[in-house]
Parts: C-alpha cells; sequence; structure tokens
C-alpha cells in the first residue's frame, strides 16, 4: 500500500505519524506547496519522500487531502481527474457541501471519501503534528452512499487505524452542526483577544491578572487566518446563523445583567451549567 | 499560629491544603455555613477541626474568608468587629470596590489584607481542591497602604507559601483588569454553552461533533451560578463595558462575513492572533 498526503501540516502530518507508527503504508509521499514545509516534514521524518502533486496522485494507493478548505475545492477536481478506479481519495476539510458540489457529477466521485476527523489544536504546521491526534476522537464521514464499497472500507481501516470512532452524516446536516460547536467556538476566541487586546492598548498591564480560565477560552484566537477564512467562507450560512444566536445570547445576558435582574441572571447560569452533560 | 478558613469550598480548601502540608499552622478551623462541605472537609483532611463563625474568628491568628463576595461583603464587617489588633483577615474575593466600600471606615480596616488569587478551576466545593492550585500563579494584593504593615507580611508569608507571585493593584483598577480577562470569559463560555444546548433542543445529536476546541472555549460554563452572580452584580459597570465591546467585536465579525469581505475577516484573525504573545 502506497500512500500520499497532500498537505504536511498538524492534519496531515498527525495522521502520516501515526500510519508509520503501525507500518499502514509500505511508503507515504508527501506534497506541499511550501517548501519549507516539505523539508520539515522530512527533517522530523513525517513522510518518507516529497514529491509534485501530479507525482504524488498517480504513484499512491491512497490520496489523503490535508490542505486548507479553498484549496481541497481547487484541488480536488484535479486530483480525481488524474486517478484510475483502483485509487481511493480521502478529503479531510472542515466543511462538506461547498467541496462536495464541486465533484458531485465527476465520473470518479465514487473514488472520494469525505470526511473531517473532529480533532486539532491551535497551532499549524509539520511542527505542531503529534501521533496521537486522533485516538479515541470522532471521524465524521459525509454522504458515505456516494462513495464505492471497497473506497470506504479503505477508509474505514485507516480511521481504525486513528483508533477513531466513525460517525455517519449528511453533508448538510454535518456542515451546521460543525458551525455550532467547532466554527463559533474560534469566533468566540478571536472576538474575546481583540477584545482585550483593543483595552490593552489605552489600559496596559492588563494581562497580568489572565489565568486559565482566559487562557482556555482564548486558546483557539491563536488558530491559522489562513485555514479559519476559507472555513468561515464556505460555511457562511451557518456560521451566520450560529453568530446571530450567539449575540443574541450575550445581549440578553446584557440585558438582565443592565436591568439587574439578578433572579434572571442565575437562572441564566444555571441553564448554562447543563452543558455539564455534554463536557466532562 | 492559628487559622481559621471561612468557606471550605475550592479556593479556601486549597489554601488550607497547601499550608497542611508545609505545617503553616499549629492548626486549621474551617467554617461552612453548609454543614456537608463541613463534613467533607474533615473527611478529606482538609481542615482540623470545624467550629462556628464566632469560635473560628477569635480562636485564630489569621482568618481567611473564601466565600462567594456577596457573603464576604456582609461577613467583613462582622470579622472584623470581632477581631483585636493582634489578628490578620485575608478576604480572598474576586471583586474589590464593593467589598473595600463596606469597611473603608471600619477602625480594624488595618488589619484586613484584600486580595484575589489568580486560579481557579470550573469545579467547586471541597471536593475540587488540589494543593497545587496557586503554585506560580499571579496574587493581586489591593490598597495595601490601608492595611498594616505586620498584617501585610503575614498575608505575604501566606503567598510565598503558597508559591504565588504578588502584584499589587488599587482596587478600581483590579477590578477593571479583572472584568477584562476573567469575568468576560466565563460570560462568552456561558453565553457559547446556551447558544449550543438552544440548537439541540430542535437539531439534536449537536454534541457529536464536539471536539477540544469546543470542550475548552464552554469549560468555563460549568462554574457555580451562586459565585458568579454576586461577581457580575458587584462588578456590574465593568462587566457591562467590557461585555458591550465584545458584542461589537463578534457583530463587526458577523457584518465582514455577511459582507463577504473575506481580506478584512482574514486581518481581523491576524489581529487577533496578537494574542500569542500573552497565551503560550
Amino acid at each position: 500500500m502506497k500512500v500520499t498526503i497532500i498537505g504536511l501540516g498538524l492534519i496531515g502530518g498527525s495522521l502520516s505519524l501515526r500510519l508509520k507508527e503501525v507500518n499502514f503504508a509500505s511508503e507515504i509521499k508527501g506534497v506541499d506547496n511550501n517548501k519549507a514545509n516539505e523539508e520539515k516534514a522530512l527533517e522530523l521524518n513525517i513522510v518518507d519522500v516529497v514529491t509534485d502533486l501530479e507525482t504524488g496522485v498517480k504513484e499512491a494507493d491512497l490520496i489523503v487531502l490535508a490542505v486548507p478548505v479553498d484549496a481541497i475545492q481547487k484541488l480536488l477536481p484535479k486530483v480525481l481527474d488524474l486517478i484510475t478506479k483502483d485509487q481511493v481519495v480521502m478529503e479531510m476539510g472542515s466543511t462538506k457541501q461547498e467541496i462536495l458540489k464541486v465533484v458531485d457529477q465527476h465520473p470518479n466521485r465514487g473514488r472520494l471519501v469525505a470526511c473531517h476527523p473532529m480533532a486539532g489544536t491551535e497551532y499549524s504546521g509539520p511542527e505542531a503534528a503529534v501521533r496521537d491526534l486522533y485516538k479515541d476522537k470522532n471521524m465524521v464521514f459525509c454522504d458515505v452512499i456516494k462513495t464505492d464499497e471497497d473506497a470506504f472500507e479503505q477508509a474505514e481501516a485507516v480511521c481504525e487505524t486513528l483508533q477513531m470512532n466513525p460517525i455517519f452524516m449528511h453533508a448538510k446536516e454535518h456542515d451546521l452542526h460543525a458551525a455550532y460547536v467547532s466554527h463559533i467556538s474560534h469566533i468566540t476566541s478571536f472576538g474575546l483577544a481583540l477584545t482585550v487586546l483593543e483595552k490593552e492598548k489605552s489600559q496596559g498591564r492588563i494581562f497580568e491578572l489572565a489565568g486559565g480560565g482566559f487562557a482556555s477560552t482564548v486558546r483557539l484566537a491563536k488558530s491559522s487566518a489562513e485555514m479559519w477564512t476559507p472555513i468561515f467562507k464556505q460555511n457562511r450560512e451557518n456560521v451566520l446563523e450560529v453568530l446571530e444566536e450567539h449575540i443574541k445570547q450575550l445581549q440578553h445576558f446584557h440585558d438582565l445583567l443592565e436591568e439587574e435582574n439578578y433572579p434572571a441572571v442565575l437562572k441564566l447560569i444555571k441553564q448554562a451549567n447543563k452543558i455539564k452533560r455534554i463536557i466532562k
């Protein structure tokens, strides 16, 4: 089995490290449009060799696309053009509808497995790759009905190797849910960082009081702008919906505090506490 | 040295565990208005004995107040009434101006050290207490100019024992800064939890996609309503200010996305990324 990974950052790099650990493939090739990433990936022994896109695609049984979602959208039709019916392509984007739309009628659509590993950190690039990133996390497979059975089995083997728990969803449902439990978290973190950084300009010293609570809510604000802007673009409608909802919730909290309606504030927090059911 | 800790939850319990570890006191008494907390604290060996408020205050060299800020505001004048000039009181509230206002003219004001340990978790109660909660965190001392020198030295010894880094601030400055780097983080988490819990009602399954990013931004939403409502009440003006700022930032993000101004979204995220300077 030969594997080619396109995109040698956190997602592709971590995947490769795990595949290497268990000798999943006889060879793992890497492709990245950033020369420095390719060199770093070789140096860190993340891939065996690096090559160009066309060679990488042609000389692999399994091709994994782990680049930002705008790049997936651009590359995916080209990759499907290059492959034969014996090959399998996995795309790992954080959005699904816009990506799958561009290849919906492609003759090799059946060779594509659309998936989204619900794992990540706020860091990016090959240096951020860790072999246990995926362990015990969820892998969402979308619109599997459009994927050939043998192609899906291949992806399932990868999922098992990564020790991930498979979940099945329609692309539309995926994008809505991802907006609510992943994309919005990033926006609130970006917003919080901007709010406090702005205040620091006039006030200074403001971060001396920053503790663990602040660090955890603002952690995602370190996330890559180049990766996240295309996600917000592709999932724009859902993201706008959840952002409007979230602003409404914050405004409601604000109004209760302004009116000094403390019993209602207490009740609202107790309602929010129900998240304990979900987050252990 | 005899110590009495009033409030046997996360803050008071963790403090007590560390003081016991280094034999800071010959005896540590505990006071809590909740019988179950007192029993739990004894069972977990957090304090040596439990007693009533008056006995606890009278029979200690150092009294530590670690209860919700509304309870501190109520108890503090009584505690200062009960003590002599040989005793020291530390109050550990998350707000300062409203608390210090009520004892500003008290004849024993000099015996009081107002401090805020910038440490905590989303858990509460004696079971949440851990001996290394404070290690390497900041301890903010407020309006130390109003504290007798020997009383401050006593508190400084506690601070050193907890291995904390002392910081000095005016109460007013403290409350503003705390709103920006602690209180708002909790509100965004509460807001995020409410937004997603609400959506779950109509959509179901929404949490299947929740990963580490969501967990970290929403973690604080598990925080105690009884502890946080009085904090928001006492720091209402600052909290309203930062909440308005935060809503404005989110609205700006929303508007750029609605207008499909992606270069501006990218720029905004890059600006938020500057938080890397603060949060390692």
